[in-house]
């Protein structure tokens, strides 16, 4: 599981998700309601919206790749107030993660990740993705996924994981 | 991002949940109702209550850890009802996950993996462990997470992720 194939993966669950706001929408114009009343809906009063899920997603895969490549990452202002935008985004999203190499991680590991959040502390680059980086992306991604399935949209396990990578 | 630190991880965010339903017990007493009422809870009627999700996480887990070591998993069967018992299968889990030592792992990524429900076919391992062992894990652990914050318990992203291993 290196960092390319983590980026990856990243990359295919975004793509998981854009289906799922696809058949939210899909589902919400057949049964008559305005798909974006999607877009506000949340768990818990304080816990954030499927918009700032949605985006918190994006925003953890892009750092990543951008955090264990050594680039600076590209700005994607939280804009987004549609289920369309949001599938925008992530079109967005993925397409960066496409454009770096994997020949960009290697040495990935070796690098120290120094969010500002960390104010000058920093992480070793595996302790980064392992412990932040990848709890944090499937955090959105599952919230998001909850927060449909809370309001009737019909997806079931098999959306969420997506393609089954299965040998013969 | 290595099977074994994957694993470490997986113990780690199996121990954070057992804080959420430490912390979750508490404040059903301080609130006086019966805290086993959230055992049952749920997000939709056709998703898994706590109970399931909690058993689930601990399951992906455990059998990531066999398969990737070459051991057959422990026989952990789901008869938990109450948070007091889910709290035991995660330290009987996490007990488990423990005893495989990271030497266990070496060469873990040239197996295939061919749980029974693939009838046959096939993971090659590092497909296994990104695309199928991550995400599962993760979806049950954000879900219970997000049943319990539905449901009113105070938990915040730091509960979450736990530890943060910054350094100086």
């Amino acid at each position: 599981m290196d960092t390319a194939h983590t980026i990856t993966q990243f990359a295919k669950m975004l793509q998981n998700l854009d289906r799922w706001l696809e058949k939210a929408t899909a589902q919400a114009e057949q049964k008559k309601f305005p798909p974006d009343v999607l877009a506000q809906a949340r768990l818990a009063p304080d816990q954030y919206e499927l918009v700032r899920q949605v985006q918190s997603a994006c925003d953890a895969a892009k750092y990543a790749a951008a955090y264990l490549s050594g680039q600076n990452a590209p700005s994607h202002p939280d804009t987004e107030k549609t289920l369309a935008e949001l599938r925008a985004r992530i079109r967005t999203c993925v397409q960066y993660l496409e454009s770096v190499k994997a020949s960009a991680y290697a040495g990935a590991m070796e690098r120290r990740v120094a969010p500002p959040w960390l104010q000058g502390k920093w992480f070793a680059a595996g302790d980064y993705l392992t412990q932040v980086a990848v709890p944090n992306f499937y955090f959105h991604v599952a919230t998001a996924y909850a927060i449909l399935r809370h309001n009737g949209v019909e997806l079931g396990k098999m959306d969420y994981i997506g393609a089954i990578p299965a040998r013969d």
